[in-house]
């Protein structure tokens, strides 16, 4: 799909929301409908047939005409205030705004702007979030090669025995890092997380100087970036013998992604999907040891509609991609979490994270 | 300077302000008044003696008794609403929030929270960034070692051939993020830029696969990452013999770098700061091609407090720490860039970026 499909798909909900034009402040959101990746722009999309208005300043005016060819473009620090002027001036009454992104600072500004003028601003939150969680296929096939290429990279580094006693989880990071940019990626996905022995019971840990050591659960959570798309996946493996502990917990997890995978059909409530998994980790009396949510879309954010836990409401949907990522974790002992990134959609989820998912020994 | 120091500092800020206590939502200001980086947090404090509250969510329980042990942690997803709860059960009557980072949705939300309570939400918008603008001991120290990083990673990189003809801006960036890390960097502090011959031109360009060539400007902006803090420098080469237009900019460029660096003054206006770099490039008949503000602050954020423009009110202060970087950019041919980061002191400028600034003949 284009970016003008995109912008079209806007503007017919829109008009079906009685909104004339809408002021898109969200910098992915302007990014999804017009290619525009500054760090300073606003884009005014209209209900009807006016064409849309990119706003950016002056650093940017270059790399405007390259990404957004087709759209208009003008040069203006002030992006919000200019395109709210801006719709004023072509008739627009009902100017949809970002609320849940504008501040409470930035509101007042584009309410200053809009002064005695016979319009007003009204809260469109979400409506973009709402268009991007159905990925279309040039989405998908960026999703695909960024979760290709971070299975490649930990394939490549578990090969070259990369995860072995005496390395430090730092240095386990930063080789997964630089494999993932040998394997086609434009940058990790976000931090990488290795965690080893006890910290692997810390589920955002962040990679120390700690050493890997004989015995240790070694969790590694991470993803690759391609063409603004974001994959995720989560491993855990075990540096030499397993002990029944972990092997049991090991078992727990696994079976819960699994029953969570086997939840995503279209249609399904999110909070049942949550569920699917939770059960088993709480029917093994470890529900206090799950703290989070099962997952959550990924695609130009790496957390994106849907969430999926407990409290989600909405279904889910075809065409939206989504991790499946249930975690057990033992304070000061240690942790297992297992997740994967998957399309959902009609004939069952299409898993894009292939790395294999047995207990690995290494 | 010690995170509860730090609060003591802003504590003393809301007494004088006739704030009661202060609901800290942005991220980076958690982490600057606790340690603690989770990516769900927000942080309570007092005027008075009612010590400080951090509320994250179960994901973050270990790390934040890791990060921050000296704080009372509550474990609550919707941290901002908690927090104002606490803050009324505590006694505050005028409670500050971040009018510049809550949204209208997030601010609808704490009002609702505070219902018929005798207390109300007060503007306290740039408080936090305000004493930011001033680097403790400490904080120097790490962007010493980021900027130091930077500076070795590119000596580096030059001395083993990595900037010549045939090879892409793609490469070139990866082998300095690379080589950034080699030298102790947590990683890159933005999306390192590498942009030869004719995307010179563009101020952000993003390193592409285009190939360098002989003649080419090279212009690459980059800084690294360490313990939080980042450093920025821009150096531009000439790979082979520089063209008379190509020598005429960059000694512009250079000698507009050298007079903003001169007028890093304590007490200085930013505006003219901005102005001493300006003038030089305007009379030498190229300030429409210097489109964007000479500097800004660095510190926890890539770009903070005090942006160095043409429309900067306030003055430089003793121990900020800021970036010098004009630029002329002449669209389709190329452009320069000279980048340095310095500290701001009663004795001068200390100069962090210690790379050379001649013009390199590669």
């Amino acid at each position: 799909m284009t970016h003008s499909q995109r912008r079209d798909r806007l503007a017919a909900r829109l008009a079906a929301d009685g909104v004339d034009a809408m002021l898109v402040s969200d910098l992915v959101n302007v990014r999804y409908l017009s290619g525009f990746t500054g760090s300073n722009a606003a884009l005014l999309v209209f209900a009807g047939d006016t064409p849309a208005v990119l706003a950016t300043d002056s650093r940017y005016r270059t790399q405007a005409a390259r990404q957004a060819p087709d759209l208009q473009t003008v040069i203006e620090r002030a992006c919000g205030r200019h395109l709210v002027a801006r719709a004023v001036a072509d008739g627009a009454r009902r100017i949809g705004f970002e609320s849940h992104v504008v501040s409470v600072d930035g509101f007042d500004a584009l309410a200053k702007e809009l002064g005695e003028a016979p319009a007003e601003l009204v809260r469109a939150a979400g409506v973009i979030e709402a268009l991007r969680e159905v990925k279309d296929a040039g989405e998908v096939a960026l999703l695909r090669l960024a979760c290709e290429a971070a299975d490649a990279a930990l394939a490549q580094l578990v090969a070259e025995g990369g995860l072995r006693p005496g390395r430090t989880e730092r240095a386990v990071g930063r080789d997964l890092e630089a494999l993932m940019l040998e394997h086609g990626a434009d940058g990790p996905s976000f931090e990488t997380i290795v965690a080893s022995g006890a910290n692997s019971a810390v589920p955002h840990h962040r990679p120390t100087d700690a050493v890997l050591a004989e015995g240790d659960f070694i969790t590694i959570d991470f993803g690759a970036l391609v063409g603004g798309y974001h994959s995720d996946v989560t491993r855990t493996f075990v540096l030499g013998k397993a002990a029944a502990w972990q092997r049991e917990i090991y078992q727990l997890v696994s079976d819960a992604q699994r029953a969570g995978r086997e939840a995503l059909e279209v249609g399904a409530s999110l909070s049942d999907v949550d569920g699917a998994a939770r059960t088993v980790i709480a029917d093994a009396g470890y529900a206090e040891q799950f703290g989070h949510g099962l997952g959550h879309g990924v695609g130009l954010q790496i957390h994106e509609a849907p969430a999926i836990n407990s409290a989600a409401a909405g279904t889910l949907l075809a065409g939206s991609v989504v991790t499946v990522e249930p975690g057990v974790y033992l304070p000061d002992r240690g942790g297992v979490r297992i997740e994967d990134t998957l399309v959902v959609g009609e004939r069952g989820p299409e898993l894009l994270t292939r790395f294999p998912k047995e207990l690995a020994i290494i």
